[in-house]
């Protein structure tokens, strides 16, 4: 039996449930499989996430826009390819698509002289996102570029070298590639008991998540080095702390009351533990490998890159 | 309420049932969405197609391998594109992948003084597709190409111009793009009464199923023309009748016998009129679009693209 548990709209989580010898009901295996809630249902992304992510692009997209119409002549040949990395599904992800087609477009028609490319955008996710939505919607209007999709961890390589010119990711870089090994060793001082977030002021399992986060960080740099076309441009936007606060401060009081969907995931597990579906110590090997990067640890993946010069950085508090 | 019925293995139609306003049940409306069908399970394409694709890859694989090793030096900079038009999900998606890419490897290795490039694979199809299985399988093994998707009909455009190397469609250009309209009507010499394929020896339907079939194939090779690199290729195999052989004999004796699917799903509509779940004048609004090709009319739409030289072309009745 699979049993679908909605931990926070927008989020699922699978917990498989078996019998043991005696025919007594037991947990078999949990998948710590997290991903957004595919299909259009209650509890999916694709209908929990439009306020936020609406806010998103009135604050910061017209940055985006902005930066795509003063970028000249993006290619020699050929199209213009744009990949979103950890674009999930529903309108949100054809939302930034559309805005970047026609950023693209106004700059070649700024440019007069110079015909607009064809462009191909990306959406690219874990290959257990919902892409079946995705293109489900996709296909309800016409839209004015090649739609592609390419699944994989945007903490690897994903596509052939120089062969990208435009890179976005919005609210997908505090996604860790994994949970730091001493957070899960109950003999360690940075073993997270009793949560599943990092939310407490411990500075050992914040450093243990810091190291994790940033090593993740400058992966993604590095692979975004190799897939851009030299000139191209990364665009990025992720949960971050304030400037100067200590890795174990990022959840900090502040950040709780504008997240309230980290209380409620809290909350979820709890009731999971009150209606005897998972035991007390179960809930000590689960943990969201989320991390909020300061501007500082984003500065230095970038600077150790040594392939990305930055036009603009900078922490918003307006848009949660 | 959504009925999924089987109408032959690895294929999925849905019926929808409703009540008018006296409470009987009547059928608010048929969905003629006609695809592979998804998933793993007992009736999915991915569990049903593996012996029947696995004699094609036998077959056809080694020629198409052949044609690759000998293509040379297949782009000036930047990686080798493949494009599968018609890919459907499953393993057989895999195989010919693998195939592709290891035969641009094998041509790059003979070449010796040529590093091999990098390859981008695009799996492509109806956005109905289950590209969520494809992706799922796709994860389990590391593969020698990036992989891609591409959601959309292969009656239409669904890449930049140019920036295709290699298209191949295997067993998928039997499919139209839509049913002929004197085929949906009562009054026409071409109403196709109490059958959904083409299979009576009936001229005028034949002839109304031969129209959009070579349009259709017209705007195949019209699009893909746009799509390849000059010097690329398309290498194609489709269900086909047999050289010289009329239209309206494409669904001839030896063509039954050696694809009994045609039938049992015939009988599929026979049971869903038995359990009265639709009428038989229903049926007559239900037809599968499919048009088996002969070598002329394949011939005829490549010479009037004006934009490919047949290589090899051939009918082969060992693979049914």
């Amino acid at each position: 039996m699979v049993g679908n548990h909605r931990i926070a709209a927008g989020w699922e989580m699978q917990v498989l449930h078996g019998e043991d010898h005696e025919g007594h009901p037991r947990l078999m295996k949990r998948k710590t499989l997290l991903r957004m809630q595919g299909g259009d249902g209650e509890g999916s992304y694709s209908r929990n996430s439009g306020m936020l992510q609406g806010g998103t692009l009135r604050t910061i997209g017209h940055n985006l826009a902005d930066e795509i119409s003063q970028l000249g002549t993006l290619t020699e040949v050929g199209p213009v390819r744009v990949a979103d990395f950890g674009c999930s599904s529903g309108a949100n992800a054809l939302e930034w698509a559309d805005l970047c087609a026609s950023s693209i477009v106004r700059n070649y028609h700024q440019m007069k002289s110079v015909p607009a490319p064809e462009i191909q955008h990306f959406f690219s996710d874990l290959p257990s996102n919902d892409f079946n939505s995705l293109f489900r919607e996709l296909v309800e209007s016409k839209r004015p570029y090649f739609a592609a999709a390419a699944p994989g961890s945007f903490h690897g390589r994903l596509f052939p070298q120089h062969s990208i010119q435009i890179a976005i990711s919005i609210w997908s870089l505090h996604w860790m590639s994994k949970i730091p090994e001493t957070v899960l060793d109950a003999s360690s001082p940075a073993y997270n008991k009793g949560q599943v977030w990092l939310d407490s002021r411990n500075p050992s399992k914040a450093a243990a998540y810091s190291q994790v986060a940033r090593h993740d960080l400058l992966s993604f740099f590095t692979h975004r080095a190799c897939e851009l076309e030299p000139g191209g441009i990364v665009s990025m936007m992720c949960m971050s702390r304030g400037e100067h606060e200590k890795p174990e401060l990022q959840c900090s009081d502040e950040f709780q009351e504008a997240n309230p969907g980290g209380g409620l995931l809290e909350q979820s597990w709890e009731e999971l533990i009150a209606e005897g579906v998972i035991s007390p110590k179960e809930l000590d090997t689960f943990n969201i490998p989320v991390y909020h990067l300061s501007i500082e640890e984003i500065k230095e993946a970038i600077d150790q890159t040594s392939a990305f010069e930055i036009k603009q950085l900078e922490v918003r508090r307006d848009h949660l």
